[in-house]
């Protein structure tokens, strides 16, 4: 992604995430998904707290899917 | 995708199949299949409802292929 | 790719493989092997129309490699 | 990620590991977890020094996620 | 690699390849070795005759390495 | 990578390897770790001298990690 921008819905539905402290699931291309809240996130990374609170810096070129943890 | 061109005929198939509520296929480089609705695009991710009704964001970086679930 | 430059001799390629409908085997990122016709290419993707005459839209990104079915 | 922006959070938050000398853990796409302490950064590569003190030149392309190694 | 610059050391080494048909190995992201002659390439593709003499369009974006098949 | 930009520590880094002639390992998207000298660099390749002396063009859009052979 060149540019952030922020008008972006997909950028907006993880601004959601963080506002409301959603429990998410992130599929990586590692095939690991990585479950926790999303702290912030930049045009080059999602800043993820996991289910051990431990922060965790997650590449955007990493993400494969990311949905609420139901 | 540099930028969004809402003119390119692959960016028109998709949201054919976002209007006509198509059921879809979409394979992904971890080679999940993912089955379902999309919801809406924009240059960074699909959205998508799947068969239990969740809503997945899917990172365009890691689409193979999509095709409707016949 | 940044921009669909129809000059390429990659993109003339292919434009020949679907005006003269040309069976193709396309080699996938998932080591996948899609067999069929090319009906269309844009800057994103490729459209095929596979053995089931399904139509598969197949992402420029997860292309390794494409020769025709002999 | 085209430009070196030092005023991502991103960028600041392993500024922050270097300056710290923090220990952290390194996961990259071909799944493999480097331990060690980032030297320095720049817009191509991290530079760690792994636990055995060996340099170890890392390319952006290839990372997933980084966390402080606890 | 945003534009095609036969300038650079990298694409003048593969079109001495071409010139002297010189027999070579590519590596591609899938494991997969490819024997054969280079007849041309682009900023998109390099096109190979293989063993068979089948030409195959090989996505640059799957090349891993590239040797004299000695 | 848009530009070779020589000034960049990672550049310069790899640089010092060539003109000291440096045994370095190098690993790949593939998982294969390749060990040489390197000859040279550009935006888009490294070009090793593999221990068999063996020249190979390896694509920066492979490279995992590299390290000294120690």
């Amino acid at each position: 992604m060149a540019e952030f921008d922020t008008g972006l819905p997909s950028i907006r539905q993880v601004q959601r995430f963080i506002k409301d402290k959603t429990k998410v699931n992130i599929k990586l291309t590692t095939q690991e998904l990585l479950t926790g809240t999303i702290l912030w996130q930049d045009v080059q990374c999602l800043c993820l707290s996991d289910e051990a609170n431990q922060t965790i810096l997650v590449w955007r070129q990493a993400l494969v899917y990311l949905k609420p943890n139901t």
